[in-house]
């Protein structure tokens, strides 16, 4: 097919070409006395995005569900209790992994669509007083449902209850993208992956650790060794991994990282929360619902969209992958062909959304799905005009007489002709 | 700004990333013995491109000004008279360079949105019963104003006043993306560039001639050297080039012609008819005029907008492409601030071209011309919608029942969960 | 530094530029109805390379580390009893994963230099009636000490003393460039990672599995959740990954394995073979030992190098890197110091490896090791040059006559000049 | 063939990979109002490379023999009188153009070997009291013999002789790798591509022309329109270019000429010397004579070696190309199958060199040429090795003690282990 596909599942987003070009680069020699001018600035940077000064970064050569591993087996031996809410499929996935780890899971279930309940957490909490409870298991961002929680919420819970249990944050579809405070929230292991806000491939599972989480590290008994946190530490001190890492992938998360931290993290996080309220003025006017039930939940990383009764939103998404090009996210588990999410994180702009927008007008339409083509995208073009920046004024050559007989001859303009 | 910029100026065009990709080489002794395997192929699949069995093609690194100047030089001796119509800058400048080469021209003014003057053309070659007109210059497609015109009437026009001058024929936003046929046109020398329909970067100035055109050689006496037809000549016949040819831009057009031809030419046409298509039916919901005067004239891989009395052109596009990033053409000369155009020739497709009308809908409503958000968009959504390609049924997994209990453990879907 | 890095550590290998090249993509999904035409022959194609028709390959997104320990993971328990020999760092640091899993290893201590002790290992299992060794742990090739050894008589020993303990194999330096039979030899678990012959970046872990050892995963109980066999053969039957996998290693999987298929994988291993005996001629010409005792023994991927007394191969590394932009492995733990290494394996030729053989020499008398500038180079130029292939007779242009006079003007040779 | 083609051509030379990532560009709008802050400073940064403060640079969309045509008919008139020294294929090649371009030229005819001289181009100038000659052409270095002239020199003959006539140097093999300096020298118009010392692929031809040779604009007679002055300085004083510019090339130019002055010219020029001074040492050890016949003449760039009677170039290069993946260049019309030629400008290092004489030696030798293996090879490392800038000094972890039981576990050193 002609042209550029255009990418809104929730992850992997756009890689600018900046950071592609980055990527692009011939092997080196990772023990090179070099080599740490790479690798060492990469953990302080890391820490700028994850806002902690005292908190240490880890870079895995992995995912975001190896990076739930490694902060799971660091922390915590076999038979801890943690506590954990599920509301979409990443907060199960992440529940069902500490179960196979051994862990014991206490689970509060919560509506699809529905933010973690810090209410209930805090009530667990207040009832744990022997301090079973090692570790609160909490996702910033549900990507499933497109719903944000509320972190500083939870640490507030555990504050009020002076309980000592580590909290520990999904936010593999937030950090970089929604604003995220490390060390004012109190977190205590913060988890990502490269493929969402960091704008990179997948292949980088990445963990921040408070202090408090590094400490349990001898106590821990959960087994592990490929993501031990001793061995990168021990590897990482001098500016070295303990095994050969990925080049490619660190000379792009330090581009990114530089493409963060150039346009500044809150103009970043200004940015997706635009784009993702145009999304959302475009739903309206189509008169759908989110999957999101209340506004405080709504994600601005991604927008789950219920398509109505009667229709399957696995069709919506195929007939827009197929026949446009255009890349959406399905609905997952009980939310299969419910729902489709449009993915708005990372590299993106307005333009790049509204042909997105079009293109799920146009793929529900070709369902059947009774939406009048171009009204989300007024909506959202509405929307973000006139939240536009003011231009600083410039001013134009001057439009051209109207009456010029056709043999007047042109002159060659110095910014015009191009052959 | 973050986000990929929304390129509508008809020329460059986007560059397919895999054309990007087959450009990013080290470089190579382009005297070696295998450099021919890569150079003579390509001037076999340039003669698909234009449509010859007969021709012959040139790659010159330059643009098609360079095409334009290695045309008339080969071909044609100071003093002698040519006839070409002006309907437009590009036109113009054509005319400018034979003028200013010493070239007598004899020259047809038009009014600019109109197309060639065939009749004109014909009249004048009837009355030149001497002969002494030698070539006719034609402009296929008027990139300044999105008017093609008729090549196969103005051979007609050659025959039925059995007038020997030769056909050059400016290609530059016509060849690969419109219609063109160089033997059945009985065209002599056609000109292209590389940046438009070709997909690659500027940097190319293509030329095919005709046996007929290439016989003229030794009796032209305009003066010529970097852009000898011999000096080419000679090199080519054994795979190479008279001086170091671009390694980028070869393996680049290599590319790109393979994608063309893979596509189909007849399928790229008519890719390019039912952009352009939508295209205008999106001009024609904002209630704008093109600057082509009839449909015959409609351009396929440029349209012009005639922008409301009262408003300047150029700050559309400024609104566009600082607020929006999104690249518009120029109105140039006496259409300088009347018009704006929207390129839309190269690798695109539906959702590009509707990420840039929704842009070019904001920016016209910034700077106060009434329009409609989403009309045009809609009206373009609506003519791609009723003309794309029927898919194959394919068999989705049911939609989840409505009604579970939160608690209901949801089970891992093989397509469903990544982290 | 001007030019080009001399990369001889053994991984991560040079990437050739194709496949650089097919990993500079646009992120796509990884859920789409295309995706498997991606995924789905890579598994295939790597049964070639490992060379199996009933195996089953793994791509896990780690290191080969993270391969080591999805092998383990998956198919024992913790107590489980392991045999394995310890003759160079790589094969010390399985043998601490495998006692930091919580398994039994029983360890055969080698003079590092020598390599792993069939007859040893046979007369354990020999001994071990009550077939408590669960598995056994078989370094192919020691990295650290430039050793191969016989995977083949290995088997033999397992098959002579009846006993069903699996054969697991590291082959992370060996597989793709020297040869290895995964069925031939009956292995039950080997382990390979992108970045040595696979010619990729660092990043992926990849493992096969015999059938065999695919029966052990219900019964093993060493906890794993993102290493897990099942969770991976569930999604990867259609097509799929369970965690968003790295589009840019798997497109340049596809392009690696496609050049080595392409060469063939006999002449693959042919040429490792030729480039490491020239090395190996160089060294023999400098009077210097190989860390590995014996020609059976003798890598064709690396090869160690040991200092003469008194120097400190550290030093001759450093160097090398910093005055020469040569990068050569070091010597490790008991080695430290003692020895550098040659990595020969991957995308290599022969003027590559003399350009890093003649910065060898010149390393080495810059911090005062007697060798003979040039005396190596010559050495493997003799050996390379001797062993070519034969060029097919062409024909040249004669040589120009001698005598001519200084104004004779030459004629513009079409094979000659460029400018 | 597997690893890296060696390229010895003198042109195109190696890109950079820095400059090949700057390059893999998606295209912009050269007409947009960012533009000029990418086209402005490349002409001020193209004049540090020529050292010229009063000139003007000139960017053309074509190859050194467009950047000699532009030179000429800007400043020229058909019948004008130029003289030029013949010593080689490409001042033969410029004598050829001005011949075709209607110019009358007087030719000093030299062997072949030697360099422009100097006297008889002052005699003549003495000569012309009425100044007829209106440029002196002078070839900076001979790209054919690997001959560099002297400029100062033909600028202190202008100078003594009062002669007004313009001093045009083609300066294509030698600005940015030898010393030039266009403002001190009184250079009036310099030329060189793109693809030499400017690391760069070809497609630039580029020209710097003193305030001098800009005045005679209007009163040269030379047809000229793609390689008009006058267009160019036009569009070019807002930072824009008249036709569309190779937007990678622009990009690619940037970086390289940002590498040199990083690196600092004199720096460069010293880099080029050196490389090039080892090269011919290994010329001497092979008992071979240089092309160029006094060491006042040896190129820094270019090295020209006589085969020995009875052998011919030609087979040498086939033989190093097909056998050995090196690109050496050939002898050109009367030097045909006489000499082969290593270039060694642009981004070259030690060990690249290396592998290339290594390279010509065993080439050599399978064509019979009796050299001795390894010989020139030393000459070299001696040469690098004695003239090797000295290091900090640094400190490396103690050699392991020799004597250690095979069980000694070893320590997993932070340097040391990757898997």
């Amino acid at each position: 097919m002609a042209g550029r596909n255009f990418l809104f599942v929730p992850g992997p987003t756009n890689v600018p070409d900046r950071v592609l070009r980055a990527m692009h680069r011939a092997m080196e020699d990772h023990r090179s006395s070099d080599f740490p001018s790479l690798a060492t600035p990469l953990f302080e940077e890391l820490k700028k995005i994850f806002k902690t000064r005292s908190g240490q970064a880890f870079i895995f050569p992995a995912s975001g569900t190896g990076a739930w591993e490694a902060s799971l087996s660091n922390t915590l031996s076999p038979g801890d209790k943690v506590i954990a809410a599920r509301f979409g499929m990443f907060s199960h996935l992440w529940i069902d992994m500490a179960q196979r780890m051994g862990l014991d899971v206490e689970i509060l279930d919560v509506e699809w669509g529905e933010g973690a309940p810090v209410e209930r957490y805090q009530e667990a909490l207040a009832a744990d007083r022997a301090h079973r409870i090692k570790a609160v298991l909490f996702t910033h961002n549900e990507t499933a449902t497109g719903v944000t929680s509320d972190v500083a919420g939870m640490r507030r819970a555990l504050n009020d209850t002076r309980h000592p249990a580590l909290l520990m944050v999904d936010g593999v579809s937030s950090i970089a993208s929604i604003d995220f405070r490390m060390d004012e929230w109190g977190v205590d292991l913060a988890v990502t992956g490269s493929q969402k806000g960091l704008m990179l491939p997948a292949g980088l599972g990445i963990v921040c650790a408070s202090q408090k989480a590094l400490a349990l590290y001898d106590q821990a008994k959960l087994p592990r060794v490929f993501f031990d946190f001793g061995d990168m530490r021990k590897a990482n001190a001098s500016g070295y991994f303990p095994y050969t890492p990925s080049l490619p992938m660190l000379y792009g998360l330090r581009e990114s990282i530089g493409m963060l931290l150039e346009e500044g993290l809150d103009n970043v996080f200004a940015r997706h929360h635009r784009l993702a309220e145009g999304t959302r003025r475009a739903v309206k006017a189509w008169g759908l619902e989110l999957c999101a039930r209340a506004p405080k939940w709504h994600s601005d990383t991604v927008t789950a969209i219920m398509v109505p009764a009667g229709f399957n939103g696995a069709e919506v998404i195929d007939v827009a992958y197929r026949r446009y090009d255009l890349a959406l996210g399905a609905g997952l588990a009980r939310m299969a062909g419910k729902l489709f999410r449009i993915g708005h994180l990372g590299d993106l702009n307005e333009l790049m959304l509204l042909g997105g927008i079009a293109g799920v007008e146009m793929a529900m339409r070709d369902v059947g799905i009774k939406v009048e083509l171009g009204k989300g995208v007024a909506a959202a073009q509405e929307y973000w005009r006139s939240t536009a920046s003011p231009l600083d004024q410039r001013d134009f050559p001057p439009r051209a007489p109207d009456a010029q007989p056709a043999a007047a001859t042109p002159k060659k303009a110095a910014a015009g002709a191009s052959r």
